[in-house]
């Protein structure tokens, strides 16, 4: 078995179980330093970019704390830090991976452990690449994480159930609090998702609660204006409060973004276009077609940090994916991202397995169409059976002065 | 004693704790039962609205019945439904008065009791004040409720606690999430409370989580472009990630709202102007004047609904208030607010009191400025201490499907 140290790092959007994830790989490396595989386990702070700079903290200290690592499992945001830098082609930018291999060489690193979402995953491609051409003996895996629920071969990404646990839950809030009038009022909940659907779906799972939106839009099919408009007045016929879900990655049949309106057409690093406003232009046309009452709500942020209402499926599952990344590790894969699938049967299971990570990067899981009812203003059943488990069990999150306690990593 | 029948009802905004007050009402009127002094306690659907066209509920099946109170005191929003209506004077709309009063009698009603601001405090008033000048024997006793805290003669008022837990919680998870990269980058988030910035001061408790925001706006204060720059570019000074928390509410020196800029000037039935987009005016503020990465978030509605992460302090309170109010009523109290007094002593506990409902009505309670610091860009140690005791505590949320369970009456 290769010996040396190990390096974790995490990349791209923050999500309320990134740390659990952490704590999975810490935990792996701590019964691999036990049996002398791993010596020290590296946290990079900033992911890759803070790896280039040399920003390594050491994380054997933490090794079997338990109250530690629970609490990390339940802190928001990625405790090391993260970015956004996207790794060039080799021939493109040849001195970066040279810079990182006499580090690896520097650290004696052997094993490179990387959470995030599908550009994270081009990284990992594109090192273990790099280490075999280089006769580098390096062992690189993937990790999953984002709140898209996006990322390919695997049955669903850690960080998404406790995201789709606050939409669920904020929806079944804000359905209590819309409906307390009887004046007509339509509201449009904006719900993150680029260019996959997942996250807006589960706010259907509102409807266990009773308390679920009348129509939800998918970046999948395409919207219509009228279609909407038919939609809303079909909803208010049957209750004054309307409640409507809408990813902020509709577009309209011609593929233009529905909240591109008020865009400069600016764009991230990884060439995304920045997107806002879909909720504010749905609002606008409501008050312009139907001149009733009518309200956005922007969940932003806290869908991929509320961790306080993380669902304790996601957090174990996020836990085990490190755990399970660490042990493909020692068994020599490379190249690989760790995944999580559902097991056949009734009662919900999963366990974890193991993916190409040729097959993973950079391509798009969206949501299938057997998914979506034919409307394309809801999701049908055998969606929701897929949603319902993954929201399931609340974690045992510590207070202090009535706040969340979290962990941070200096 | 004067026997008789009562009836309950819940006006303006809801809160995450309304439903508490109205557990309390119910406990106090289930006692008072038990002694032959209230025979049937109603609930009236949509207020003084409901009230008027006889939409009653029958709420004496929920006597003694603690698993449902329970429930009932963590479930968002108004159960029984709420209103806007705020009665004309009696020279202005006699019609009403006259048709409130036969159905008082109709009902045998003998105590009123209003779960509302200072808006249904009106009410409250109006309705005291024509019952003894018709010799119509009524107590009318007023419950506060306002996740505003922007009640005159109550410490604090009940949803306040949640409403500030729930800004404090999320702020402080915000903060982790805007951290985790290294490039330069605001973050603004709006805060509700259209004339008195409690709840924004409230997103200073974050600090005592280490996860505090940079820079805090109250509409105490008149807003000032410049001197927000000048902070922006401070704090940035020390930290790359800038957090700014700004209430809706916020002006220019010459009167103008800062959100007003987007709006059409549609005012609410009590005149109140229609606020939103403070912090999107901000952040193009931001993105103008200093031109780097700048996103604002409104926390919305869930600020009054978020009730899985409700104050246990608030809630227990809540109840409190609401037992408190029956017994006022049961003493013979009409035309009074139940309040909540703060006792003397180095540990918080309150007791509950009772004020002339003269000294509450359409007065709002502003952030003193003794708790505002000399800029004007956050609180004092002396707000600190007054915040601090509101939050504490996490209630017994029961959970079915991975959402909150709420109590619905039909």
């Amino acid at each position: 078995m290769l010996k040396g140290n190990a390096v974790v790092g995490q990349s791209g959007g923050p999500t309320s179980a990134i740390n659990a994830t952490l704590s999975g790989v810490i935990r792996g490396c701590a019964d691999a330093n036990k049996c002398g595989v791993i010596n020290t386990l590296y946290g990079m702070k900033n992911g890759i970019e803070g790896l280039l700079s040399e920003r390594l903290v050491d994380l054997c200290s933490h090794f079997f704390d338990e109250e530690w690592l629970k609490t990390l499992e339940t802190t928001p945001a990625a405790a090391l830090g993260s970015c956004r830098k996207k790794l060039k082609s080799y021939n493109d930018d040849a001195q970066t991976y040279e810079k990182l291999l006499s580090i690896f060489k520097k650290f004696d690193i052997r094993y490179f452990f990387y959470i995030g979402g599908n550009d994270s995953m081009d990284t990992v491609l594109k090192l273990s690449d790099y280490a075999k051409n280089n006769n580098y003996e390096l062992i690189v895996v993937g990790v999953p994480k984002t709140i898209d629920n996006d990322l390919m071969a695997t049955d669903h990404t850690p960080g998404f159930g406790s995201a789709a646990k606050f939409v669920a839950t904020t929806v079944s809030e804000i359905f209590r609090d819309v409906n307390v009038y009887t004046v007509k009022a339509v509201t449009i909940v904006e719900i993150m998702g680029r260019d996959a659907g997942w996250l807006t779906a589960s706010s259907a799972l509102a409807s266990l609660a009773g308390a679920g939106p009348d129509l939800i839009y998918l970046p999948e099919r395409s919207f219509d204006t009228e279609e909407f408009i038919e939609d809303v007045k079909a909803a208010m016929e049957k209750n004054p409060a309307v409640l409507v879900c809408a990813s902020e990655g509709i577009r309209f049949a011609d593929g233009e973004y529905v909240g591109s309106g008020g865009q400069s057409g600016a764009v991230d690093a990884f060439g995304h276009k920045y997107l806002s406003g879909t909720g504010k232009v749905l609002e606008n046309i409501v008050k312009e077609r139907l001149g009733c009452k009518v309200r956005s709500i922007e969940l932003s942020l806290p869908q991929r940090c509320a961790a306080h209402i993380s669902s304790k499926t996601d957090i174990d599952e996020s836990v085990g994916v490190g755990k399970s990344a660490v042990s493909l590790a020692l068994s020599g894969k490379t190249g690989v991202m760790a995944t999580i699938e559902r097991c056949d049967g009734k009662e919900y299971s999963v366990s974890f397995g193991v993916a190409d990570i040729r097959t993973i990067a950079n391509e798009i899981k969206t949501v299938p169409e057997r998914y979506i009812n034919a409307r394309g203003n809801g999701v049908t059943e055998e969606c929701m059976e897929y949603l319902k488990p993954l929201i399931v069990g609340e974690n045992d999150v510590k207070y202090e002065n009535g706040l969340p306690l979290h962990v941070i990593i200096k």
